[in-house]
C-alpha cells in the first residue's frame, strides 16, 4: 500500500472538498480526517450539522478501508450525536474492528479540540474483487 | 403548526444550503426533500457521496420532527446504501414510525427519478421541553 | 420456492424454539412471526426483554431472505424500542426494502395485539453462492 | 454504587436466565458478561443465533448503564456479525463512549475464547429520573 497514492485518489472526492475535509493521517486500516467548523457547516439551530460530521467520519472509513488494496464501498453506517458544538476543529479517527474480510467493519470516534467525543460512528464496507485503479 | 414557518426556519440551515437541498413538502410528522445531483456531490469513484444522501434524509427528519411544535434534536441515525447513481434528482421522504413521544422514531426512503430506492435511513430524535422559536 | 420447505428448515433453529417463536406466514421476500409473552421473556424491570424482540424480528428476516433460494446470512441489524409491554402476543413482519441482490435490505415492524408498533428493526443480509440445502 | 446489588437486581432478568448469561464483572460504566454456547443457542445453520449474542451484549449494557444510579432503559441497539461459531464460551464487554448524560452511549465487543471479535454492538440508553429500587 502506498498511502500517498490513497490520499491522492481521495482528492477526487468533490463532496469532501466542498465540505472542507482534510485527510491528515493514513496507515493500514486506519485514517484520521479533520475539518474546521465554519458558518457553512451550521444547521438552523446554529450547531454543526449532523451531515457534516457524518461525511467527516465516512471519508475516514473510505480511506481506511481502501488501504487494503481492493475497491471498497460503504454499505451501511450509523452515527450517534453526543455533543453539539459550533466552532473549532473536529477530528475523526477510523479503525478496523476486525481484520480485513469481504465485509469490513470500522468504527470512528469524532472528537473536538478539547478531546471530547462529540459523535460515534460505525460502518460496514463491501470489498469488491476489483483492485484500486493505481 | 404552520408549515410555512417551519420551512422558513430551516432556510437557516447553512449546510443544507451548501449541499443544495430543497424542502418540497411538509405535513404533520412528514417531510419530503429533494436535491439535484451535481459534480460537487460526487465521491472519488464518481457516484453520489453517502454524506450528501445522509444530509438529504437527515434534513427531512429534522423538518418532520419539528412539525410537532417542540425543538427536536437528532440523537442517532443509520443509513444503508443500495444503489450508486451519478446524476438526476434524488428525493427523501420522512415519516413517523410511531406517534410523537419524548424519543421520536422516523424512517426515510431515498429514491431516484425512476422510483428505485437508492438508500434507506432511520433516525431517533429527542424532543426538548423548549418550544420552537416562532 | 417452496414455503413449506423453508418453514421446515427453520424448525431446526433451536434458539427460536427455546424463545418460543412461531413462523406464521411466508411469501417471497416476506415473513411474519409471532410469540406469546411469557414470564420467561421478562427482564429485571418486568417488561419484555429486548433480546426476545430482537430474535422475533431476526428470525422473520432470516426466513424472508432465504425465500430467495440462496443461503443468506445476517451481517447487521438494528432495533429501536418504542413501547415496553409485559403480556399478550407480539408479531414481527419482515419485508424487503429493495429487490434481491448480493446484499439484501429488510425492514421489520414489531407490533402488539392492539396494533401499536412496539419496536422497529432493520437488517442487512449477505447472500452466499450456496443454494439452500433442499 | 454497590456492584453486588446491581448483580442481584439483574438476577431478576428471567430472559437472561433462560439464555444462560452470567454477569462476571461490574464497575462504574462497565460490565462483562459470558455465556457458554450450548445446542439450544444454535440456529438452523448450526451456528450461534444472532439473538443470543444480542442478548449477551444487551445485558452487559443494561448493567453498565444502571451502575450510574438512575433507572436506564435501552432505546436503540445495533449489532454487526463478524464470525460465526458453534461452541465454546463467548464474552461481551460494555464500556461507555461518553460520560453519563440523559442519553447514554455504550459500545460492546463480543469475543470468543481465542480473543477474536465475533460481533460488535452499540446501544443508546435513556436515563429516567427514577432512582434504582435499592
Amino acid at each position: 500500500m502506498n498511502t500517498e497514492k490513497i490520499k491522492e485518489y481521495f482528492l477526487n472526492d468533490k463532496y469532501a472538498e466542498l465540505v472542507g475535509i482534510k485527510i491528515v493521517d493514513v496507515k493500514e486500516g486506519y485514517c484520521k480526517t479533520e475539518m474546521e467548523i465554519l458558518p457553512k457547516h451550521l444547521n438552523a439551530a446554529g450547531t454543526i450539522q449532523g451531515g457534516a460530521l457524518f461525511t467527516l467520519a465516512d471519508l475516514a472509513v473510505a480511506v481506511a478501508a481502501n488501504t487494503r488494496g481492493q475497491l471498497s464501498l460503504s454499505i451501511q453506517a450509523d452515527i450517534s450525536f453526543i455533543k453539539g458544538i459550533s466552532k473549532g476543529k473536529v477530528y475523526a479517527v477510523a479503525t478496523e474492528v476486525s481484520e480485513a474480510k469481504k465485509i469490513g467493519n470500522y468504527e470512528v470516534k469524532i472528537k473536538d479540540e478539547s478531546g471530547d467525543t462529540i459523535a460515534s460512528f460505525h460502518s460496514l464496507i463491501y470489498r469488491k474483487k476489483d483492485k484500486l485503479p493505481f
